[in-house]
């Protein structure tokens, strides 16, 4: 029994490349989305009740990960990219069916000359993702606090500590919030795993927005170079 | 953007129909479940890991939800069938695309002629659900006991209180567990809300494995009557 899934909609997010995206949801709460919906999901009647909830279930597409989705073993960043665990073990984006799932936080639905759009912020969605559905997130059945995670319990991520050089500073005058997301971005620690075992001293590249953000690694510690406006 | 979706395995459930499922997962603790998967997803390699989690998300197609997928608009059962909501604020298995996610406790994995098997309980999956993916629930991430669940949380569904005939009794000996499920997913009160309003008396009949559960109600009072095996 196969099925055909159609998107409902779009992510429209500030995470523009994969490179520097979180690797859950609601790790860098100062990241930012919008959804736009595909009529008639667009429709206000589809929407009511939603925001009585502070958190919603994204399902989504992996659309920028085809090349290992026949792969049966991955190798998680949290473990060093050494061992190898069952794909069904992890929630790697090289997956069968390619199916997502993210909880994030729901900002405000807003009405666009009709059409309803969604506003989201601690997310890990790459710009452009297609949505499958949106549910709300429960707590009474979502929030099973004891449950246990086994090798994600063991084995935590060194976070980078971040630092703005003075021209950083100067180019993010007046975009505070951006600023903080910059910081809880590159404190998560995106690069890959064999340049974070290195600690290699190391220019990094990571479009935000419409940003490129310029950092380089020495040790534990991130600094921030330089900000290009990408529009301007 | 088309996707098409090829399940990877299939549930085997003792809930046989949709009349008597939970409303969600975990909350018939004694409900138990068998999946299957085709090949490759049935190799050892691709599980390696799971045994270190308790519970695991289940994503899987609402395959007997046909008929009302394309509506904007439900009535959640724990408004009394009423009130209408988006679908997009609710759970329910009427919804664009069918894609359906449980977090369910995870019993064990067994080799069988080499091939792996989950077995789960606390699910809430009717038998023949054709299986999407399987990931572990990672509490760190997936736990937000203080998100706030509007129109969920203001509203509890009555619990029926359950007692069992004599001959029900007989019929159940030495059918400890099995007893247990049939007292819980009765008390969860799965009659549809323009019967439990009314309160009336009536007489229910419901699979669960290989038996009919023959049940009455009167007021918020249920009594089994009868098993009957349809195998034997």
């Amino acid at each position: 029994m196969k099925q055909i899934i159609t998107p409902i909609g779009t992510i429209h997010s500030c995470f523009k490349e994969k490179f520097g995206i979180p690797r859950q949801s609601l790790l860098a709460k100062h990241s930012f989305a919008t959804i736009d919906f595909v009529s008639p999901h667009d429709r206000q009647e589809a929407w009511k009740g939603i925001e009585e909830f502070s958190h919603i279930w994204i399902f989504f597409l992996f659309h920028q990960s085809h090349q290992d989705k026949n792969s049966l073993s991955v190798r998680p960043p949290r473990l060093g990219g050494e061992k190898k665990l069952g794909v069904f073990a992890t929630r790697s984006p090289y997956r069968p069916n390619q199916v997502g799932q993210s909880v994030v936080k729901l900002e405000s639905l807003d009405i666009i000359k009709g059409k309803v759009q969604l506003h989201l912020s601690g997310h890990d969605l790459l710009d452009g993702t297609p949505v499958l559905d949106v549910k709300p997130y429960i707590p009474q059945y979502d929030s099973i606090a004891h449950a246990s995670s086994g090798w994600v319990e063991k084995n935590h991520f060194n976070s980078l500590s971040v630092s703005f050089d003075p021209l950083a500073i100067e180019q993010l005058a007046g975009k505070k919030e951006f600023k903080t997301l910059i910081e809880e971005v590159i404190s998560l620690d995106p690069r890959p795993a064999q340049q974070r075992k290195k600690a290699e001293k190391k220019e990094y590249r990571m479009r935000l927005d419409q940003f490129d953000i310029v950092w380089t690694t020495n040790g534990d510690q991130a600094t921030v170079q330089e900000i290009l406006n990408l529009n301007g």
